[in-house]
């Protein structure tokens, strides 16, 4: 034990073993800045990826647990000053709820990947346990940690692109063109079975990031969705591609598309918002870079970096370094992660400042839940359930 | 008069004068091979601008006619060597199908700017004309005259692509973002005008350029239709906004998008087309390249170019110029040009070889008429009237 | 013949036959826009070729020439309102002095491929004849035909990059990576012949185009040169790439590569320039483009395009189209004859208003020598003959 | 003290207290991989900032130092298995022999900033020092620790560019554009300090990393330099630009360029590599993507990425996450940490595996070294001194 001084935050993590994918990107993001310590951890419900995952991590052999429910017991048994603070859910979305409001009533605080569960009534069940209690809840939507995803909200903000008119927000990728899911693809399995994923696979596993995003720099609602889903690959069972008209509470309409049978691509997530007075456009594979249009002037590159000229404070204070010197995917979970430890010293409680919470997840849910009833429906409007 | 000799085609055109655009882009664009020469021309119902247009392009002074009805009455009455072979005609759309049908009955060859016609009807009529007479019938969709557009058809034909599975097609401009037809700026006033434009204004303009794309290079038809239409700019009488979720008669599905109030755009023009086996990208604004992206290798980038390797015939014989030479969209409508010269000389009739024609017209009306009623429609699908 | 009213420019052309590159070049560059007609030629010595491109060309066939003393002799024979008004001269390097200067004599104007000629001495005699004479004469440097070198030569001027410091020009192609002109290849033959190219291959040929690009924009001299040249291909017998440090008389450095061994390279002409306040940067393969990069402010990107913001006058006048309807390399060449014709028409003498003239084709030649006898000294730098 | 299993590596840090910028960059790189704990630092020999920066890190108030002298005695007097393993030293160059040398007396590992030192003399007397001791040393080569730059060596390697012919490699930054050293910035001021910095300001700083890319990617040594470096800005005591032509051992010739002053420009190191098969091109501001440009054949994307396809086992193993998911500046430092870490623990002596060592701090010397001679010297040519 260190002396006395400032104290990292203690972390915790269920999920992420060997053949994992976000559980390391948790662990990266949340070492990064120096500020949260992974102390304990339940990898894998299999004993020996457990164990080497463990392992590998340096965690001690005394805080590596069987399962979920042996750490929150365990370390909630541990002295104050020992025991865990913060604990990441990185399952597979059926156990997300029930891991989250297991944690909070056991008083940890949950950083949880998305979507936040799987049917909108069960979050909605979490949203008033997080009410009463004293944690802080946050949701892993890595994309809203970069920093020029803010400076396009705060170009919204302050009028730069005038009133909204259109919201184009795509997200293909084509990682599932072939069935992995039959040849032990774990991120494949997982994602394509209804017990585990819930109602919807490509629309859960990016859409939910490309309406969160939509709704994050527009600032605005969508309340209604015309959507078509499908599934293209035979055998499979959740849908693998979809797209959807919809409308703001702004007055503002757009197209949501988001795929992952795009053969060739990787990770596009890309959104372009265009207002009366300019657009914006802004890709996740060049995140740095933000495009701005004004209408009738030259096209503005925008670019990240600390210090950088004409950048807000809000995309300031998300780089760590100066323009030119990329950071990436990694860096922008790990702002997550840095607001999350400091609303931890704070003594902030529900959504940590500058990480999306409860609110953000019950709407990514509402958008899972109208897409899917779009694609049986025969009407041509849908609205998203009202959540505020 | 020259010597005996090969002689260039006889060209004479209606529209075009000062203040418009897509006529000065018909002249270069025939000009440019130097096999086709204009001779005679109605290019403004205003007599001076008539006359400064027809003086400012060198025609014989005998050859200028105020109206469209002189020039084809006037025209047809010269010896035979000397009088126009082609009209082209580059008014507003109400009069695409009066003119069309007047030239081809005076036994002209007629090359028609896009939409066709205002109707599906008229533009049917005009179908039945031709199959009876000996004219040539073009439709000017520029695009098609890319090179790297035929390159991304062979792609799709030789199976690179495997089975279609998603279309991406989107066509933003931004030029209408304010209300220029209320500023006396011509190319807004007809555009937006349901008496010169027909029923509908973006998706007349653009919105067929991008349906006629994605079924060119695809080779599939479009069959069902979901589509909203908007008109942001407050007073406007057409829309000048849309997007419609579409399906073929392929199996594919796909999101077809075009705005004329996308503020900061140019003429954004781009399609994208997946597989199960890769994928293919191409941009209006940067022509020369089509960006191949195979599932599970790593992209390919092809170039246009003369002689340029990895080429197909089709595309290779549209670059004029070696690779890193751009060639842009004179030179796309040069290729139109070009084939409807060869198709003249070669004798052909109907639709000339490598320029679209009737067919493409009315499939195009099909569109604007099935969008159209989509947006007034609570159905979610509708069905495009059967062309063949 | 057409009846009175304003009459084409008649030109005649020297070179460009079957397997000439810039011959075809030209003749599209010329017809673009409607004012210049190719009424005759002596396109090659091999009479077959001569006449199968004369009749492709729908050239009259008493207007076709066995060669160019005989194209010279039979036009100044014609009725002055029939007879060629202005020679195109696309041959190999060794015979553009003397063709030029014949034609000059002849009293015809004289549009010439670059290099102006085989050395510094016979082009200054060239000059000379150019005072006493009635003639135009204008130097093919394509690239300054682009509106957005213009709009970089203006933000130099107005001083938006402050005193300049740095200029880098390169230009690599890869098109000579192999022995080309052992097999037949024309293109490659000549330009790797000291008899036909002079004593420079790459720098005679492509780096004349990046060493008159940084003049024109920064608009100042190049005074002092420390260069490397080398043959890469066993057995070729003029340089195929080459280096140079370079120092300019307005306290400027930079660097100027042009290579036509790097494999895989197209045609990459591009410029960086950087003063004090901020910098530049064009690329010729996407040449309706414009960075700048002011110092301390976000990157701004100007666009080619008729009417577009921001433009300055001279830009905006070599746009025939909006922007993003993409022009490119036929159009910037086609900028420098519309220029002759105006000037023509104008009644201008010695350099065309638009045009690169004999002063640019001597510092050119300048250009050559000095590169060339640094290759061979050990001194460090050596001064460029003083052309003013 | 956490219970037996796997510890981390123990690290140290002279320098990057607040108001640096280095420190930081090796603080997360180090963290990212769970794999290295920072016990110790001296980070500033201004107390206060030295007490703040430790307290915001974590450090155990005990294990903060004074100065590097205390934490080398202080640390070594610890016992073995919680002493301090690995020296970071981030303090301005004239530091970096004596910290290592010390440290390495010490038998502490050393992880140096670059350049090595300020001499080429004292760099080898540090290198006599490594052949006899037990220590690791690691120079602080970020941009060697990209994927996709290991990605370009083995394309060199295999051959897939053939005989290497051009070399081109520049490195423009604009910050130093204006007079910062005035102006109490503290990286401007050390960086042209020569009683700081050494002999050269830009060519030390970034020009190193030029030439160090150039030779580990073509596995060619730089063998002979002409150069020019210039100060631009008034009152700078060193060279904030240069640029050199270069000759290779492999009989390729290039071109570098380093500047500090080219106003707009960010971090733009790139390098192009051109053989007698082929081309590549990687780029530091999008380091994901390495260009390759097969001589006849279509341009390849190669993207970083786990598991991605057509890539080597080295530039594989460097990747954390799946292509799209962009990682950056910190996790190209971050390979170089990771592979020491296992360096140490495989108990590794001189240069840990991966990571770039002493032999390429003295080739940075000798380059520093024979660009300054050359700038002053009326000889084309010099040589390097011979390292191997």
């Amino acid at each position: 034990m260190k002396a006395a001084g400032k104290q990292k935050i203690r972390m915790g993590m269920v999920g992420g073993g060997e053949g994992a994918f976000i559980g390391a990107v948790h662990r990266h993001a949340a070492a990064l800045d120096g500020q949260i310590e992974l102390v304990c951890g339940a990898f894998s419900r299999d004993a020996g990826n457990n164990q080497r995952t463990g392992d590998e991590l340096c965690i001690s052999p005394d805080r590596l647990y069987s399962d979920w429910q042996q750490l929150l017991k365990q370390e909630a048994a541990l002295p104050e000053t020992e025991r865990m603070q913060l604990l990441v859910i990185v399952t597979p979305n059926q156990l997300h709820v029930p891991i989250s409001r297991a944690a909070i009533a056991a008083g940890f605080h949950v950083f949880c990947e998305k979507p936040a569960g799987v049917t909108l009534a069960e979050t909605q069940q979490l949203a008033v346990d997080l009410i009463s209690g004293n944690s802080l809840y946050g949701l892993a939507h890595t994309y809203l940690g970069y920093p020029m995803v803010w400076q396009a909200k705060e170009l919204v903000q302050n009028g730069t692109l005038g009133t909204l008119r259109k919201i184009f927000v795509e997200y293909p990728q084509g990682w599932l063109t072939e069935d992995l899911e039959s040849s032990q693809n774990k991120q494949a399995s997982w994602r394509t079975d209804p017990a585990q994923a819930g109602a919807s696979g490509c629309m859960a596993d990016i859409g939910t990031h490309a309406f969160g995003m939509a709704e994050f720099i527009s600032g605005q609602h969508i309340t209604e969705i015309c959507a078509e889903l499908k599934s293209h690959v035979p055998g499979r069972r959740l849908d693998d591609d979809g797209a959807a008209l919809f409308r703001t509470d702004g007055g503002a309409s757009g197209v949501l598309l988001a795929s992952q049978i795009c053969a060739g691509e990787e990770n596009a997530l890309k959104i372009r918002i265009y207002g009366d007075r300019g657009g914006l456009e802004w890709q996740q594979m060049e995140p740095n870079t933000l495009v701005v249009k004004p209408h009738g002037a030259p096209v503005q590159v925008l670019r990240a970096g600390a210090g950088q000229a004409g950048l807000g404070a809000e995309a300031s204070r998300r780089c760590r370094l100066p323009a030119g010197h990329p950071e990436g995917y990694l860096e922008a979970m790990g702002n997550l992660y840095r607001d999350f430890a400091a609303a931890i010293r704070a003594g902030e409680k529900g959504t940590p400042s500058g990480v999306p919470g409860i609110k953000a997840g019950m709407r990514g849910m509402a958008f899972i839940e109208t897409v899917s009833s779009s694609q049986s429906s025969n009407e041509k409007w849908l609205s998203l359930p009202v959540i505020d």
